[in-house]
């Protein structure tokens, strides 16, 4: 195992050098890039989809969608009218550093606030790479137990923000959102917590004004 | 990548000759084994709970628990008085067959009849790595999305059995049920497909009678 551990490191310090050049590439378009990582089935493109049409008009949204087969996730984004870009993995269970170098020529030049990067549905390998991303936000449907902050703690731990989705089905769930809330913070007490149903938007407005201020916050610091 | 190819194919040709090991000492034992995978919180500790309960006095069965993190799912299987043996992976996203491999010897010798192989929560990695188990279900929760199957084709190409499983939510969503019986059939037109709800015990009766016949055939195999 000696060698493919050499071999790991090697891939993640080259990715961390890839993601760096992403960063300055998207800052250099003025932009602030939040990364999406959940289980399959979360509800990544349905928050998405929500998020991009609550903004419109007032924050200038693009997407890079990461899966592993099909162009389902951005077919549903282009359908808002807002550009997007397809990774196909292809068997890769995670997006890449590299991905997202070749994906970012293919937004549009300018003009652009807020970019999403949706990762692949898993809540492991996404967590090891740096994509450039200035954040990540990890969703979490009441729908998938309590405990999975501390059976993936990777995840949790390298995430800054925890959405909580499908709040619209507690009523029929036998689910402890305190203790969902409390094993993040057991993992990473700096996270961020949402809750939120895009089925009937329940917290949609403080999850869409948190990026609104994100997105300030960034265009303040670049000048 | 040639290096890291060839690597990946080095240990999955490795890991295919454990499996045949695995398989050989699990029918020396009688045992039929059966490898339980899905994505995080799909369901398959609770399947586990139902199906162990439903077949007490009538199947004696053993679990191996497949982690990255802590011992959760092994205590609740060991709440129910049934042999378990606990893996945890320590960040990989997948067991390989020489963890299982570990994890047989560590078995009550004799007296048992099912074995059941709960994998770490993931729908990708999973797919790539046989443990020597018999067969293969992939549980899908009616609240991940109708599509999953073609987005993680790898996952539902290589399974035997899909278990759809939440079913007493379908009043509360918008699901499509034979969409995703479509879309997985599309993927493996083998599929056996089963739809139940542990909570209020749908469709347990056809799921445990499928188990018990899998472990007559077996057993008549092994003459």
């Amino acid at each position: 195992m000696a060698n493919l551990i050499t071999i790991e490191q090697k891939i993640l310090k080259k990715n961390a050098d890839l993601a760096l050049e992403n960063r300055r590439e998207i800052e250099g378009r003025g932009l602030y890039a939040l990364g999406l990582v959940s289980a399959p089935g979360s509800g990544k493109t349905s928050l998405l989809e929500r998020s991009l049409a609550a903004l419109q008009g007032r924050i200038r949204c693009a997407v890079i969608e990461g899966d592993v087969q099909t162009d389902r996730d951005a077919q549903r984004i282009a359908a808002l009218d807002v550009p997007v870009v397809q990774i196909v993995t292809n068997g890769t269970c995670h997006l890449e550093a590299r991905m997202v170098q070749e994906a970012l020529p293919r937004l549009p030049p300018r003009d652009l606030d807020l970019l999403f990067i949706e990762n692949v549905g898993n809540l492991v390998c996404p967590s090891s790479y740096d994509l450039g991303e200035h954040a990540r936000a990890v969703l979490l449907s009441v729908t998938e137990g309590e405990d999975k902050p501390i059976k993936y703690p990777s995840m949790f731990r390298t995430a800054d923000v925890l959405v909580l989705t499908k709040i619209d089905l507690l009523p029929h769930l036998d689910y402890d959102i305190e203790a969902a809330r409390r094993f993040a913070r057991q993992v990473n007490p700096a996270l961020r917590i949402f809750e939120v149903s895009t089925r009937d938007g329940s917290g949609m407005d403080a999850w869409t004004a948190f990026l609104a201020e994100q997105v300030a916050a960034r265009q303040r610091a670049a000048g």
